[in-house]
């Protein structure tokens, strides 16, 4: 494939033209209008690439093999730091890290945790208002009245929030109210909501299929990146594998093999992947250690009144606790990258 | 959980006294409008059941700690026999086998496939207009333009036709046009695709999700028959493993044990779960000598021109001789059946 | 790799003269002292190949790139029928049953069994004495105790027996005392046992290693192969995979997989591939129409009594019933063969 | 069960009084000879335990319901630190780091490779003499002229060396020459294997099995601590999974898992987790932040010219980047922790 790069005010004339060009020798022209400035991607162009570099509008032409063109370090070794919320940047400085119930309950127990985990340092409000249960008969959330309960913690805390949609038809309606939309695990290659997410305007949180591989998740992000949408930040929940004794299996070496192909940032959820209270602590401090650019958490005001996951939700205090591990390790780990960048850390 | 089983001809007065019942005393209750007779499950009923059987328009009370009441054997030993279109009735004599290309090419591919399966004896034709493909840049089927060539097929041929959906908001204008509607494997849990299965009178196919356990498979086709769909048919199609040497690895032993859970029928891919056209034909025979209703085989009638799956797709001539193998194998197995009943399998 | 076959009655000196002239040329040469013509394996031989099929002895040069040359239908497309035991001979017929009890627990329990299945029509009787458990402090089997036990029910029953070998100290001690000597699924890659395996005359049964990929599996065989014995049996046991609600996952494809990639012949347990005694029957006729040679199934006078693997046992009315249904499904498998040879299954 | 501990110097006739006591009740008495103190393991003693306490030389009994009650924290909170060899004490200050070559391939190798890991930090040489190869075919190992070279490393750098033994028979006259034994993944239920090592005295080095579960692991190293053998290091090195993208997939939430029901210490390899030499330093870090006690990684003085697993081995200048990595890391945690310990980790 080719990944026809072009300036941000490349207009429509412009782009135009590059697909006639690529059209007309054979080839298939996706545009891909990114608000950063819009990309057209060539499948099956076998011709002479050298007509397309020349027409007005054109930066950059980039040839590759992969498999998710916009996604792979191939075609942009790197991109601008993604904002995520108004003066949310992820990738500058300490790691982000999003917190909050598993599931809206109620206006008392949404608020009372938001202001937790504000007060101890969490930049993004998690709750889950539209649930995915395997039970038909289970608590499938609050829905809409919990998004207004959202938008009502947001605005006590200001924090941003993130919330997870699981239909096509609810992206657009959603989209303007929250900060960050949520694929869940499940819904990965739900291809009917990838493509509705790539139209909007919104970053998507995109978490890994339980049993899906690195580069079918790369393909998936690929489908909301191809939509139009380039703020997609990778989400790695454990998978599943023949060993219980933790709910899924934290596969935290994703996250320097997916570093290495892809410009997209990665975050970890150790609330899930692990299922344990007495686990998340740990490998939160694993995951940073890993490489990870963020975290998101399961935190509850109460755990043992929790509607689902109860078990594997921090109560405030421990949510702090775990919050001031996270900034020293932080720390620490940006001085030793500095003290081996400077050559000291091979010294002995 | 209680099942409230009701008369067929139950009117909505009756129900509601039922679903008042259930509520007054603290328990959920949700109806089930099976065309067939309605039902009333009632959630978190902890109070004694006895008044609920007294109220007009019962039948019988069944109560389950089964996560998936409507699919268990728990509640409903057996169920008529299901008829998935006019006259084509699962269970009934022979293995109702399912056939055609993966997805809908051309008007030439889909009539030449569909000619030669209904002459090899398939009773179903399959074909996929809408594709779920791991790549945005891949093909990704004819869409309407492929429906319109499975109606022409159907009315060529005879056949009903199977074909996949994969958003909720595709499920209403497509359920009138087609005679059973596909889940794939990565839909499983799409709980927006199930509810909106709930609401048509169609039959399902239900593919078990790549990772999904038995239970979550059985909770997701409870999710179709809890909105009010009576006719599910699960279909085993290969589970993720370690082992690459198969595209999936096929789980045969959930054929009995499905059978021993559930009453909802059970057909086979071995297409998918092989994807290697010489394991076909052994699978197939595997599968039925494990207990399934049914098979649902990927034929193409030039498979290496294939737009996909080609590697697993049989020709014409492949499918008849797998079809004259499949026949005699059925009559063996009902006949061997029969012997063992009739007490002349144990003399030695 | 380069396999040298050469005649039955090679002589000692002719074999050295191919070695030598492997090594000259800077290849490795390892003699396999099959009893019935010894090979040599020439490992990276890069020279020329014409020189060694001028020497005498040689039959035949077989060039391959599998991993597993001597298991290979590349380099034998077929072998002479394997003869297990004294007239016992695997392929020919009706399918092999191997049933018994898991472990060898008592005089009575043994015999009983033993003629039992003798009664209902196994060939080999089965019956664990060195016991692979879990737990130290697990029942470990009754050690030579058990071996007694097995002889004394050989020579009551005729039945040749089977029984599993778990240290390389013990291959040579038991072998002359068993019929078939058994690796179990924990030991497929304990590589000190299958080289001493290699080294006595014995056919050799080789679970796969429950987590083994195919290839591996036939590389284990190789090990056995290239040793000196030429009788491997390989079994299918179930691998481990995410899902719980069997004991194992029963991988039947590999059964064509195998016989399309090897010679050797495979059987199926089914007992602790599905782990619930009532899978077993379904499991076995399914493992045949796959086209497996055989079956290996655990039996037990009073399965509620079993010390091991209880639940997982047939009574000897169940076995007896299976027998019954095993007979008529191999002669169904085998007419539906023929008349697909003689081109009646194509015709409609 | 119940675990009987004596004094440290309970001499036999106090021993043989503890197990008569139990016998004569109907329990079984499994004698466990730990040079710290004896214990006495009671299998299947439901009588009064109150007996058992008042005998000479009983400090304490601990009934557990544990699968692995010696490695259990239900009997031992903790044990006292253990020494792997003379003067090294694992689990104090810095982590401990085994490096080395995947085989011992030659002299200059070996020497070169010591004395470069030395020179980095690290605290004991690994080498394989006896290498474990799916492949009957492929370099085994030198064997015990590896075992000598190993010896010549350690007298030139005073490194104490770990190496893998495969069989029983070689335990017992390897054990005195070198310092740990390495139990690989494959034979982790080699239970012959970890018999003989529970004779010897040498700490083992217990790799987890590519497909057990940590149960199972615990009771593998269960073997090991009741046959008299208290010095146990457990080792994860990833397990199989459906994904690909690593050689195995690094399962490091079972360290805090492992590490909250048993006092065995737990040690992480991720070069054959990984496969891939630019995840070894993010996996390694994440290692510890996880909580592990230390690292065995692959080192190589030419790792393009290595005779096995190349592609998973550092360089010597990239192994001392990652002590100097490791060292830092190492402090910052003990630091945050410390921290977290006086209580500033809450305030904000």
């Amino acid at each position: 494939m080719t990944v026809v790069e072009m300036t941000c005010n490349a207009n429509s004339l412009e782009v135009a033209r590059v697909c006639e060009n690529i059209e007309s020798r054979g080839g298939q022209a996706r545009v891909v209008p990114w608000p950063e400035g819009p990309c057209v991607v060539a499948v099956d162009l076998h011709a002479d690439k050298a007509p397309l570099a020349a027409l007005p509008g054109v930066v950059a032409l980039h040839e590759t093999k992969c498999s998710f063109p916009l996604a792979s370090r191939d075609v942009f070794a790197s991109r601008p730091a993604m904002e995520l919320a108004d003066g949310l940047i992820l990738g500058q400085g300490v790691p982000l890290v999003m917190a909050g119930p598993c599931s809206v309950e109620s206006r008392r127990q949404l608020l009372e945790t938001a202001r937790g985990v504000k007060a101890s340092g969490a930049s993004v409000l998690r709750g889950g208002a539209f649930k995915p249960r395997s039970n038909p008969y289970a608590f499938q959330g609050l829905g809409s009245e919990g998004i207004a309960l959202l938008l009502e913690a947001r605005k006590a805390t200001g924090l941003p929030i993130i919330t997870e949609v699981m239909a096509p038809e609810d992206v657009e309606w959603l989209a303007p109210h929250v900060d960050i939309l949520q694929v869940g695990t499940r819904n990965m290659q739900n291809f009917s909501l990838l493509k509705a997410l790539g139209r909007v305007d919104r970053p998507v949180l995109l978490k890994r299929g339980m049993a899906s591989t690195v580069d079918e998740w790369l393909q998936a992000a690929e489908y909301i990146l191809a939509g139009g949408n380039s703020r997609v930040v990778l989400c790695e929940r454990g998978i599943r594998s023949f060993d219980k004794s933790t709910r899924n299996t934290l596969d935290l070496s994703v996250i320097p093999l997916v570093k290495s192909l892809s410009h997209l940032p990665v975050v970890v959820d150790p609330s899930h992947a692990t299922g344990r209270r007495e686990l998340i602590l740990p490998m939160s401090l694993a995951a940073l250690a890993a490489g990870a650019d963020g975290l998101i958490i399961e935190v509850h005001c109460a755990p043992e009144e929790a509607l689902c996951d109860g078990p594997q939700s921090l109560d405030i205090p421990a949510f702090a606790a775990l919050m001031g591990r996270v900034r020293h390790l932080a720390g620490a780990l940006a001085a030793g990258e500095e003290e081996a960048r400077c050559g000291l850390g091979i010294a002995i």
